[in-house]
Formats: structure tokens, sequence, C-alpha cells
């Protein structure tokens, strides 16, 4: 699929070849950007996802293990040498899986490869989630009430939850993606609960430490995306409301966040920008923030690219993985600030390959019918086609569907005109289609006065959900 | 597919229910505008048709007659019967078939359905190319040397001829989308190539009245896009490059037209302005003008929506066929001429089932893969799908890609880049995508300094079509 006639970009960085550590969509993702760059590009692969579209995209596949993560992308001697064999000269660790591991990072550059993100010691610090908090409280950010340091004894835990109050949010330090948190909301559930989170933690970081920070029961998650390079240079692209939410993960995102006055917006912007600069961040960021009202709260920083990122794109017009690969390649930022300017309201929804009779559990399974919505500001990023089966073995995402509008009015009747277009079917295979078309639907989404409680509430009110 | 639990757009316009007039990816795309407004819709088909992407998002769906055009899209009976039946208060034409046919837009007022397009009796005037090529002239624009009325007399022909000089070019007057045409360089050519134009005229458009012109060999097709209500409100949506041509058809579309200075464009821009206001023009349209250095003359006005208005869409963030309803609906623009800010590149490049090893004759079949580009700033409007027949009787056009990027150098990228992630095949299918592939690889191209010669003077050069 290279076309050797059509010479390279002119912004051309310093890489002839790119290793994709990751899969799925992200993936291809990478491979699109790499292809527009005049990068050729290697994706390593397991062997559950041999026929993934990133892998048929790709200019070169090296298999690097079955389908169990811990054997393949989330093993790093593999991934090591397959890029030291077909002369990759840099990673991009997409996000999950090592993207965040500082360690993966290190070893990348005593490989003598380019590890595509910030310095591992910045992400080592960052990726602690205590130390971050720490971090942006000395840097001047507001930050949400909670513990100064990781938690193991009973008794301070309960000092602790005494002083901030309840309820609580009791998180794994070493956490991110929404997994091992647990709310405590009556001082009988406490201890339990430290107790479980800390055991989840281990299991599936590795590390059990965990803190509490006061839990906002009606606060939105509002996200401002940031790009640093080596020269100087920060850039916030503005920020994306990523309210609903389902246990801690998020369905739909936007840009911009309804309902955020000015004021708030400016605030948060430069809170990230000032956050960037105090841990001399260099990439693509992301800085999260509880907003409540007239508060805001900086929560942590993802130190990669992430999910949600279309959104961003389709507002700036700027493609956030070239971006990355130009900062890693020691080229400047190809935006200044003034240069950004945000344009229309763009929407996200993901479609997980889930079944909402079985309490939304993953449905792997074969495609035989995938026809993706398109026309008008229409985006979808998927992995996924027809005869492809989801394999069982890793999370659930099966398509991002972007869209673009004038107006966040448009953007609701244009996302609902495309879930109502896209065509899923399989033997077993059900999907969140619905579930979003709820929300679309939901009057309180619509009015842009949600919170991350939306769909607790909503479910708890007993709305009932279109079958 | 329809959803009630989503309220209608708050700018919703009269109609409840649009009927579709027309095939293909215009009929999807005109049934994605309308349920994103909450219009109901009711999409007419052939018997061959009967399985499309726009029969399938059709709200309603009405079997109006057989494959052969001239029994279903082409006739009006059957199309308003089924309007009056389903009680569908507009229809919209979308390009070709009846789009442009003044009578079938009399029939339709008749019927008490509005016709979303042009008055008939602009339409008549502009549909006649001699009659608007004179209106044009008198309303001060430019307009190539010809003939100032059709031509039947041999002896006329040769004396306009003899005043306009060789070489000319020979245009039905009914003509359009460049059917019924034929290039004059030598004298004894000159008298075979009316005849044979009257007679192809005759043959396809029912009038065998031709005209002559002058021919620009080195001309770049540009043309402007405008939009007009009834309430005197005209708006021009800055310009589309359309010079990439195969025998008059084009292949490649983009916007802003490269290397065109400022000047000309805003000459353009107010001729175009000028020609709406002196023809009384409403709804969506299309000014075409040749261009050749300092030079520019208009040719003709397309009374319709074009199979390149995705190009103006996407740099102007504006949907062209909303406008199209609300101005039919009696309501104004929704943009003023302030309000429209092009933004970026814009490219579409028209993938056709053609066979390249048989002179690009069309190849019907059936589509075993269809797995169409995405990702990033790429969008594609297509009716088909996996294991949908491309039926024999229509048009070859398969789908269009559409990508936006900050620059023109990019757009290139990313339109390559997309073109090499399409996965189309099937028993006997064959396509442009290479054709397109080296088209963007064409050094004069990716200069910007071609004109409609491009493909012709490629061919006669001996320059090698990648396989």
């Amino acid at each position: 699929m290279s076309n050797p006639a059509v010479p390279a970009d002119p912004g051309r960085p310093l890489f002839d070849k790119v290793l994709v550590a990751n899969r799925g969509e992200i993936a291809l993702r990478v491979v699109r950007t790499c292809r527009e760059m005049g990068i050729r590009t290697v994706v390593v692969h397991s062997t559950a996802d041999r026929d993934s579209a990133a892998v048929l995209a790709a200019d070169e596949t090296v298999q690097i293990g079955p389908g169990a993560p811990k054997r393949s992308y989330l093993y790093p001697p593999m991934i090591i040498e397959a890029a030291l064999r077909t002369g990759a000269q840099a990673i991009h660790p997409g996000y999950g899986f090592l993207s965040e591991d500082p360690d993966f990072a290190e070893i990348c550059a005593r490989s003598g490869i380019t590890f595509i993100g910030p310095r591992p010691e910045v992400m080592a610090r960052l990726g602690d989630k205590v130390m971050a908090r720490e971090l942006m409280d000395k840097a001047g950010l507001p930050v949400v009430p909670g513990s100064t340091q990781a938690l193991s004894d009973p008794a301070e835990v309960v000092t602790t939850a005494k002083r901030i109050g309840l309820p609580v949010i009791i998180k794994a330090s070493a956490g991110g993606g929404g997994r091992g948190m647990a709310v405590v909301r009556e001082w009988d559930d406490l201890l339990p609960a430290f107790r479980s989170t800390r055991a989840a933690a281990r299991a599936v970081f590795g590390d059990e430490r965990v803190y509490l920070e006061r839990f906002w029961e009606r606060a939105r998650h509002v996200e401002v995306q940031v790009l640093a390079d080596n020269h100087g240079n920060v850039v916030q692209l503005g920020e994306r409301d990523c309210s609903v939410q389902r246990r801690h993960q998020k369905l739909i995102e936007e840009s911009p966040a309804p309902a955020l006055d000015p004021q708030m917006r400016a605030r948060l912007a430069e809170a990230a920008v000032r956050g960037v600069r105090a841990a001399g961040y260099t990439g693509a960021g992301t800085f999260e923030f509880l907003v409540d009202g007239r508060q805001a709260a900086f929560i942590e920083v993802n130190c990669r690219i992430q999910v949600e990122h279309p959104v961003t794109e389709m507002v700036t017009g700027i493609d956030l993985v070239r971006e990355q690969i130009r900062v890693a390649a020691g080229l400047p930022l190809s935006v200044t600030q003034d240069g950004v300017r945000p344009w229309g309201v763009a929407m996200e929804c993901r479609v997980n390959a889930e079944d909402p009779s079985r309490d939304f559990a993953p449905c792997p399974g074969e495609l035989t019918e995938f026809v993706p919505p398109g026309g008008p500001f229409v985006r979808v990023d998927t992995h996924a086609y027809p005869g492809w089966r989801v394999p069982p073995q890793y999370d659930s995402l099966l398509a991002k569907v972007i869209v673009w509008a004038a107006d966040r009015e448009q953007a609701l009747a244009r996302m609902n005109r495309a879930l109502c277009e896209f065509r899923i079917g399989g033997p077993g295979i059900r999907t969140t289609v619905e579930l979003l078309r709820d929300v679309l639907a939901n009057p309180i989404f619509r009015a842009g006065d949600h919170c991350t409680a939306l769909l607790r509430e909503t479910n708890e009110a007993g709305v009932p959900s279109r079958p």
C-alpha cells in the first residue's frame, strides 16, 4: 500500500519507519498519519489480531505473541526485538498497554529507539497520581482535597477520610482508564472498599498503593488537550467534556464543553499550560479536571494520546498524532497558540461490542455485517470490517463515531443520524448503539446540564431504556 | 431508523416528509440531511436499486419502475404519484435525471408539491445554454466568444467558426454533465462534428440544437458555489477547481482552486453573485467558468446540487442540502456572506466501477469486499456496501472520497492515504482508484499547474500509468 511515486510530506521528520506497539483502532489511526507523513510502518500484533485492519494496512507486520496481553502487547522484549529487526527508529505506544510505562520508555531509549511520548522521568512522576497531585498543587493548580501520599494503614485511611469528609473516592496510585476505583458514601463501607481497591490495584497494575480524594457527586469531567515540544513551545487546544460515563468509563465526549463559562474555560486552559511547564511535559497530553459550578480541581494527567482525541482534531483541524511524531523527532510544533482557533462542535460516541441484556458483557464473534456511517461531517475510526472476528481477549471498543457541526444542536442530530445508519451484525454480536441513542435523547444531556452522575441517576430514576 | 425521542432541529422547515427522486450516493446524501432536520423521507427506486443503501436508510420506499431510467427516475407520473400517495410535501431531485427539468418542476407545482430547486422559469432560461450565455453577457459577465443563438444551418456554423477562430467546441444547447460535446481543431472536421453532435444531442437530450464556443485549450475549470433564498439573500461559498477531467467528466475537485490569484477569485465570486441576481436564481447553484491566466469567462449555470458539493461543505462547514431544503420551505439562508469563512483545503476523488483494461468500461457485479477509508479528516459518500451488486443500468460512480487538510500538500498526502486504504473487490469489479493515484502523483497536478488538458496530454506524452 505504499506509494513511492508520491513525495513525502515536506515537514517530514527524522523517522523513516515507526513501529506501532498497540492494536485496534488506535494502531490503524497511527498508521494513517505515518502514511500521510511518508513514514513506513511496522505493526506488531498478537495471534488474536492477525487479521485486524491495522495489520492489513501496515507496511510490515511482526507477530509478537499470543492473545494474552502480558505475553504480547505488554511484553517489551518482543516489541523491542521487532523494532530492532525491522529497523524502526521510533515506537508509537498508542493508549493503554505500555503507553504510560516509564520503564518501557527507558528500555526504548537504551535500545536506541525513540519512544513517542514524554520523557520517562516525566511519565514516572505524573503516572504516580499522588506525586502528580502534589506537583500540580505546588504549581498553583487547584486540587481536589485528598491524601497527600499513598495510604497503606487502615487507621490512616480513616483519619484522612474524616479530614476530607464523605463521600470519598479511593483510587489506585498507579491507576488510570477508570479502573481500580471505589466510591465510599457510608463509614461502614470505608475499610472494606479500601481493602478491595488495594487488591484490585495489585492485580491490575501490580502496585497496591491507593489514595483518597473527596468525591464530587455532581461534577463534570473536563479535560484540556495540550501539546508541547522540546523547544519550549506549549499550546493548549481547548477542552473536552467527558462527563457521560458508565462505571468511570467514558461513553460520549465533546468539545467545547457545554455550559462552561468563558472564565472557567480560560482558567482550565491556563492551569494546564502551567502544569505542562511545571512538569517539563513534552508531546501530546491531557490535563483532567473536575468542574462543579464555579469550582474546579485538577485530578490527573494522561501522558499519551487519548481515545477521545478526534474530538479536538475535528474542532481545531490539527492532526494530534502528527504533532506527537514531530515532537519526538525533535521538530517544533507545527502550530502556535495564536494559530489555534477551535471551530464548531465535535462529539464522539464509543461503540462497544457489548450485550446490554447481559450487563453489557463484551460479546466477541464474527461481524457478518459492518457498514459504518458516512456522509457530511462524519468520521469513523475503526479497525473492524465485515467478516472480521471481534477477539475475546481485549476491550470491547468496536468503533468511534465522531461528528462535527456548526452548533451543538446540529451535532446531536447528526450523531443520532450517524448511529441510526450504523449496521452491525453477527451471531451473538450486540452493541451499545441503542444506549448511546438513549443518552442523545436524554433531556438533561441535550440541555448540557449533565454531570458524571447522569447515567447512574437515570438508571436509579427508573427511566426506561429503549429496547 | 427514525428516532421520535430526539426532537427535531429547532430551525425545522415546513416539511414533515420529503421524497427523494434520485438514486445512488446522492439519494443517501439527501436522506441523511433530512433525518438530521427531523424530516421523514420517501425514497423512490427502480427494481435495479431495491437494495441500495439509500433505500435501506429511507423511512419509506416506493418502487417506481424497472431499471430503464426513462421508465423510472425519468418518468414524472410515477414519482408524482408516489409523493401524493405517501404525503410527501416536497421532492428533492438530486443531480442528473429530472433535477434540471423545468417541466418536472412545473408538474410538481401543479400537483401541490414543492420542487427543491430554482423556479421552473429560471431553470428553463439557464438550462438553455445559449440563452444563459446571453443573459450573463447582458449582466456584464465575461463570456467565451461564441454563437449568440442555436445553430441549425451548416453555412451559419462555418461563418460563426470563422468569426471566432479554431479550435471551437460544439455543445448541445440542452446539454450538461460533459455529454454532447465535440472539440474541432481542423476545418475539415467542423461539419462532420456539427452533424454528429446534433445527432447525439437529439438522442441524449431530445433536443438537437447546438451552439459553438471558442475552445480554450489550456483553461482551468473553476466554478463558484452560490446559495440564494426568496428573501433577497445571496451568498457565494468560494470556488472549486474541477480541471482534472477525462472526456469532459470531472475526476478530482478541490477548493480553493490552486494558483488562483486573489483578484481572480474575487472577480469570479462577484460575477456569480451578479449572475444570481440577474437570473432571479434561488436555492443552491453553480456558476461555471473557464480561467486562462488573467482571462476568465462564464460557461454555464448548474441549477442543482453537484456531485462535487462536499468539497465546499468541508471548507465552509455548511450543509448545502440543508440550505436547499430551507430555501424551498421559504426560510432564509442560515448563513450570511460575512459568516462564510472557508478554512483549509478540501479535495474529492470520484471512484468509479470501471475497467481500465477495457477503456474504462463500467463493470457491474457483486461487491464481495467493500471497506471504505476512514480516520482523520476523511469523508466518504457512497451508496455501496459489502454484498451489494453494482447495477449495469446507471453511471459507474461507486463512492466519493473527500478529504480536508490544513494545506494542499497535506490534502494530497491524505487523499493518497485514503485511496490506498479503500478495499473494493468482487468478480469482475475494477475501479479508477489507481488512475486517481496516478493523477495525485503527477508533478503538474501536484504543483497546481494543471488545466483541463492534463489527462489528455499525459496520455499523449506516453507517461506510463501505474498498473
